[in-house]
């Protein structure tokens, strides 16, 4: 199976293409530029470089939240667009989920994937990784920085990686409150801190032998967590 | 500064863009295609992705062995190629000690990252991650399967870590011919195993600030480690 997957739920956009076991090939930008701008480009190089072409994918894969709403939606549209002419089977990964796939060589820890979500919150989810397998410890959630230090405080034992984008924010509140709780906390490299499409590939193969299916493209679903800022505003307005 | 790495020492053809702690980008291909036909490509596409010229780049940085002669060449001549008539610095960084990046998140691990030299040989060294640093235990050399296991059993206390194409073979000997000894040694998985221009960029910084001085493009040389197949072969014409 020939998996193609795309990541654009924070700053990074990237894309990957998996072929079995072996990862083809994977571009990773984080230049600044807007994933409107970047990613399809970057989609098509990655095609084009490994020669290629969307009707060789078996299936397209996506990060479809959490995340950054405007990101998550560009990801996801730009994955349908690939499937749906040709009527190819797509798979929505939990972008907290396939970041844990960044962390899979640590031998026994803990692993919390977390992005700033703003408003004081972070976007999060902890993972046990093992042995090469990726074990889910909590749901993906929008929690107060507070809240997520809590869980985390139940594995005092085990090592604790952060990564993600809301990682150095997140241990700097646990540093400043909770100072002598961090021995056991540290934070992933920034070469590898970041979503990376080869975790999304490799997230979906191991979903989709686990059991999970494939759908096809108009079932594509994002998992927002929490309501847009436009859909707030707009409850309020009808509650007040 | 920014640095421009290029990785070709073995199956896969990466280039990455580094600015200053920001990795801006990298592609990464091991699409079966020759670095000949892909290498140059892979550059281009990463530079106009991220909407740099070669202009913009401080340092070139390429892996410049051990590994395959023909892809190290490859490489070595690309970098020089952007660096000479721009009078910009290069760094040659060892393509083993580049690799140790990949594990740079480990909390503490031996590793050795080999690459399968042929001729019942690895190209091979350790490696000491600990805390995001990395130390160097033993010089790139091109060694056998049993004195690189010798090597290794001397941190039978320690998680051992293999990564490289070299990595699964090396491997299979242990376990053959030790087989109680590789309870301490794993894989590193294959999203991360093999050679990554990030790395290479990642080392070709550590390099620079702990006092290695860039060159000018024509200083740059290849660290081969062993004769090619040809100059042996002109030696033993020689000799005979």
């Amino acid at each position: 199976m020939r998996i193609l997957a795309v990541e654009s739920s924070a700053k990074v956009a990237s894309c990957a293409i998996l072929d079995d076991e072996k990862l083809v090939g994977e571009i990773y930008l984080d230049s600044g530029l807007v994933h409107s701008t970047t990613l399809a480009p970057t989609v098509k190089s990655l095609l084009d470089l490994s020669q290629f072409s969307v009707k060789d994918i078996d299936l397209f894969a996506v990060s479809n939240g959490p995340g950054s709403f405007t990101g998550v939606r560009i990801g996801v549209s730009l994955i349908k667009g690939m499937a749906l002419p040709l009527n190819k089977k797509t798979l929505g990964v939990s972008t907290l989920y396939a970041m844990a796939f960044n962390a899979i060589d640590q031998k026994d820890a803990v692993v919390c994937t977390c992005m700033d979500a703003r408003r004081d919150q972070l976007y999060a989810a902890l993972f046990h990784v093992k042995d090469g397998k990726i074990f889910r410890i909590t749901v993906d959630n929008a929690v107060s920085f507070q809240d997520m230090f809590l869980k985390i405080k139940d594995f005092k034992e085990k090592d604790v990686i952060l990564l993600g984008d809301g990682a150095d924010i997140f241990y700097n509140f646990i540093n400043k409150n909770f100072e002598k709780e961090t021995e056991n906390i540290r934070i992933m490299h920034s070469g590898f801190k970041y979503q990376l499409a080869r975790s999304v590939a490799f997230a979906a193969k191991t979903l989709l032998e686990s059991g999970t299916e494939a759908g096809d493209a108009q079932s594509l679903q994002i998992n927002y967590i929490r309501p847009s800022q436009a859909e707030r505003e707009r409850i309020e307005r009808a509650n007040s």
